[in-house]
């Protein structure tokens, strides 16, 4: 049996990998070895570890990493103790593989610890293009990967232009559209019947039947700084459109606590009866807000992704999802509250747009369990040329 | 004044990078701040922290981040901890950029810190190929790198390959070729004359007027438990040919004990009288001693570099270089002491090689200093496809 | 001059060595080093860093070390951090004594990396008996200490007896009277004039010329999984008292969010128009409100020691202030709405009590200084029996 | 069941704990945990780990702890890191109970873990006077332990003095001599027979049936900067004795490097031939030398212990063991070779001692084990005057 340890350090994250989780604990060749750490522990962020026991996983490891500060600097001494606590893990778990998600900084902790220890490291969503710190990383995990699963043919090419060799790198799609396919079995009004009441945050209930905007807005830790401003701008928009609107705060990157004193302070100060704020949505809420939401607004990448494969109409704001690869649901703005507007306004009156399937077909995970239990490339890597 | 400030992580990456220390000192513009981690302050690797201030050079910091045990874990739980650190040490300094040399596991620590941190990267030495986890560290590196100062041609066509824009991609060559130049001003027989009684070292007294070979043997990381028996072989090899031989002992990689180790049994058990040890010995003294030996056997980059410049003969044993670009200078063996012992045989027939400057001409550092006067790339990277 | 190095690690340690702070800098024979990490570096806690600055001092350095989740395992996890932390920063400045304050969990951090450093450590607020892990730690650091500044004279008695010699026990007061005394040379309601503009917090506006009630309850860390319910009795004595209430956030031990949860709980399902809560106010307009309370509750040390030396009627909660000395304007109660909301009904009855001087005569700063300046204690103590 | 933890951090701390394991594994209603850390995993202090297996025990956490450099710095360092270690440890193994021997520095680390996440304390060896920083962290353990196992009566009653409930305080004798008791139920020479063939070493065999000497000498951390000349003194005395001598390399503090410095210097100088030197001997050996050696010479403590318990003559040099209790077998001298040289003249003359049980008489670990199963401490302590 191969040991195959999954690390999931957020909510993003598990939503990225869970059907890839599913996948290999039903394998019947695979061993699934579960570990947690940064945002996926920490109450603030909804405690993603209990959303992972109730359905049903059994995490092996479960370790603390986050150093508060939320600058750049406890940014990269976060990732300096999950390496740390990484060695410490691996070292008693001796998985022979670990998976890693994406692009967040905490996965350079595992991704390092993994690739020192001699154990293979599988990476999946390496190749896109963003344009920010995100990409260095997604790049450099690539570098130590032995296997790849980009989430589009575009990042797959990507990756074997890197010098990756092509035997090991594998367009399954995403393993995000496997959630979205298999949720929108259910229907999206009645399994949003209960919001308000379920899952509380702040601010009035809002009448879902109508139009109403969805806003994720995360801070770009390159522009450190300069996060508090870019957020007003987006607020600005949507107190001139005055829609219903659903906002998520924001995740733990540097620059978070600007965004979120951002909305604070707005809120304290005009009261908007439009605007509820919710801290973390299961994902299943997320995916039928998705469905239903006239435009998605704010640097999600999930405007990127899911959308694409719902059809949904997005404005995407700034730099962060700069160049990954989009399909014609997207419109793309400047941080100026006059162009959000516009955008957003714009696709109202376009509506729903056609599925895309850019991002893969909903059938990732079972795919991704299926070639990790036949795939054994060397553990000493080379580059191609 | 740009703040430049140079990581130097042990006695290789001190002699790599000293050339630029110096002319970033003298330049007008820059401002030289120097950082000093894992083996470069330990007694056990030389102290080459007494070095650097011996040579005029005053660190800013210094610090301890090598948890012992020699082992894979804890070469990931070092990096953790050196990255723990480097943030906290960044944070204070304050630099514009930071310069890091080559691919050893602690280049990691430096590295992350500064890209988190919004600190420009520049990288030596990177886009060399050698099939060893070292290899996949220096691509990382490169990911993170806002400029590129690879040592020769062919690693800077990697580079750009890589995605990296080629405008900060720049082939200077090798510093190192800077101090061999400078050096090699000295007459070496003469610079030799009181080696065994200036730096002591255990085994018996050597005649350097007659053909010696110089050995230099590191651990492999990615041969984790195989190193004991490769330097065994390289040991039998020498046994037979009964050459007076210096060799050097291993850095402080992971396995670097078992080959300790087993240098430290065959001389209990064999009592050579034509070996001697030494455990450091001056960049200087290693100089001379590459321009006088018949032969450099092992597996340090310097036979592929330095060797190249000086015309040294070569015998390099097994992967650790696997794909470095080198010169005619060098045979290439595996781990079996019979191949070893021709090849030595074979470098001592044909005798010196001319000299060649695929590692560059011995100007590397004041260009170096130059570029990093003027050139100013943005903080947020984008791959070029 | 004796370098003299103060670790401030959050608000109430800000206030318990101030009057040291600018004794020591205003010495002639001592030079003054700060040092901030723990809660005095994040913005959650209201930033003291910004604070000292504008009180004119300058950190010599700065550390990130809480590990976020505000549990048991990440507090020790951040003490551990913080002593890494601590050991790099003392052996960049050198310091010849250590000043720590009190008890927190960070104090073990700099006391270790102090005393195994061989500084000598300065211990004020020591020899108190509370009955809880704090008071673990304050005995611990006592055991490290090399002096002993507590704050009354039944500590100094309590150190002596532990073993210390007598020679290096010195009662001087508690420091925070000197703040205190100093700052009520100011008209308290004109102080006050402006809290709720310059301050915000949450909650409505209060009329402070009106009795009213001040609330700081912080989490007691060996009744870790209590904390909500306790919070919870709290707010229902005030609830059904309905007095005008200033409240505080409790600070960061393991078990805090419980309480901020249980506040926050109540906040948004009785919207209380008597209650207003501050994250944090400056040292000085605490002593105001300390000065112009009806009655002061909840299990704050201030209760303890300002409110004797002002005369404030308080009612303490529970087992923090346990077994503190503590003069006649303290009522004790039990986690228990109505013995609560019965003792703040009795306090308002009684009104203001007479100044004792038990925990000093707000000279405690300069005293401590001029002995600093004279007294060298051995490095290598002993115990005296 | 109680889950008993026993922290392991080195060799002496085995020795010190070895009955206690066996006794809890033994025990109906108690489960035994082993962490092992510090030294204990190192190769270089003779892999303590592996002699732990070989004893039939089973560790459930292993983690690297130690920060190579070997000066005050790192101590307070590796501290720290196995704080962090530990916490994440003790999250996963839930005990009741965490067992701390002694007061070596890695001590606190796990002591602070337990205290901090309201894991129960035990110490053994608590309560003794050394006038070293050991003395200050063992009182510091005690007052975070909840049951105290001191080693004798002097102990016992110190540690009440200062201020621990005397329910919770039990002089059971020292573990250590329920090994030397059951050891010695063996014959000595028989048992050292192939000594030298077995345990290797450097230096010539010697004749153990003729009178020799055994020298154990550890750094004195407080004394840091010293311990070179220290040693060099008592080798002075060895060199004019000239007596068959075995001598032990020092454990892991600060300042161990100069000792071995010195050592090693001297023997590549006068080659003696009186002198072996042992990196470690199994605990077994070792009683056997101190059985028929004919003086005990340096500062380790199983010269007042054990050799208390065998009878055997001691030389105790220097402050390390200062103001332990111990029996008439002991001859106190300073640094000093004169000095050292007639006591150990003296101690020659007078052979061998009576046995004194001043340090128990064999059964503390079955003491101890019974004990804890029926123990139950509050978790929070307070001082008792």
């Amino acid at each position: 049996m191969r040991k195959i340890c999954v690390f999931v350090g957020g909510r993003a994250n598990y939503s990225s990998i869970k059907s890839v989780m599913s996948a290999i604990d039903c394998h019947p060749r695979l061993k699934l070895q579960i570990v947690l750490g940064a945002s996926a522990v920490l109450e603030r962020f909804g405690r993603v570890e209990a959303l992972i026991r109730r359905d049903g996983f059994e995490p092996d490891y479960v370790f603390h990493n986050i150093v508060e500060g939320e600058n750049p600097a406890t940014m990269a001494k976060s990732t300096g103790l999950g390496l740390m606590d990484a060695a410490m893990v691996f070292d008693n778990l001796q998985p022979d593989m670990l998976v890693v998600v994406g692009d967040r900084y905490e996965m350079m902790s595992v991704t390092l610890a993994a690739a020192y220890m001699n154990i293979r490291v599988v990476h999946t969503m390496g190749g896109e293009v963003t344009g920010t710190i995100d990409e260095s990383i997604r790049h450099a995990i690539t570098k130590f990967a032995h296997i790849h699963f980009p989430a589009n043919e575009d990042s797959r090419e990507r990756i074997i232009k890197m010098g990756e060799d092509e035997k090991y790198v594998f367009n399954v799609g995403c393993p995000r559209m496997d959630l979205v396919a298999e949720e929108l079995t259910n229907d999206s009004y009645s399994a949003l019947k209960d919001l308000f009441v379920n899952y509380g945050g702040v601010g009035e209930v809002l009448d879902l039947s109508m139009p109403f905007l969805v806003v994720s807005q995360h801070a770009v830790t390159t522009e450190f700084g300069n996060n508090r401003q870019q957020i007003e701008q987006t607020l600005k928009a949507l107190e001139e459109l005055h829609l219903p609107t659903i906002m998520l705060w924001p995740n733990s990157d540097a620059g978070s606590d600007d965004i979120s004193k951002g909305i604070r302070t707005y809120r304290e100060k005009h009261n908007p009866s439009w605007l509820h704020l919710f801290k973390n949505l299961p994902t299943k809420m997320y995916i039928h807000l998705m469905n239903t939401t006239s435009c998605l607004v704010g640097n999600s990448s999930s405007g990127i992704r899911e959308c694409a494969f719902i059809g949904t109409p997005v404005v995407n704001i700034g730099t962060r999802q700069n160049k990954r690869l989009h399909a014609n649901n997207v419109l793309q703005v400047d941080y100026d509250y006059r162009k959000i507007k516009d955008a957003i306004i714009s696709q109202l009156e376009h509506g729903r747009y056609e599925r895309s399937n850019i991002y893969g077909d909903g059938t990732a995970g079972k795919k991704i369990a299926n070639i990790l239990a036949d795939c054994s490339p060397p553990v000493q890597k080379t580059i191609t040329y």
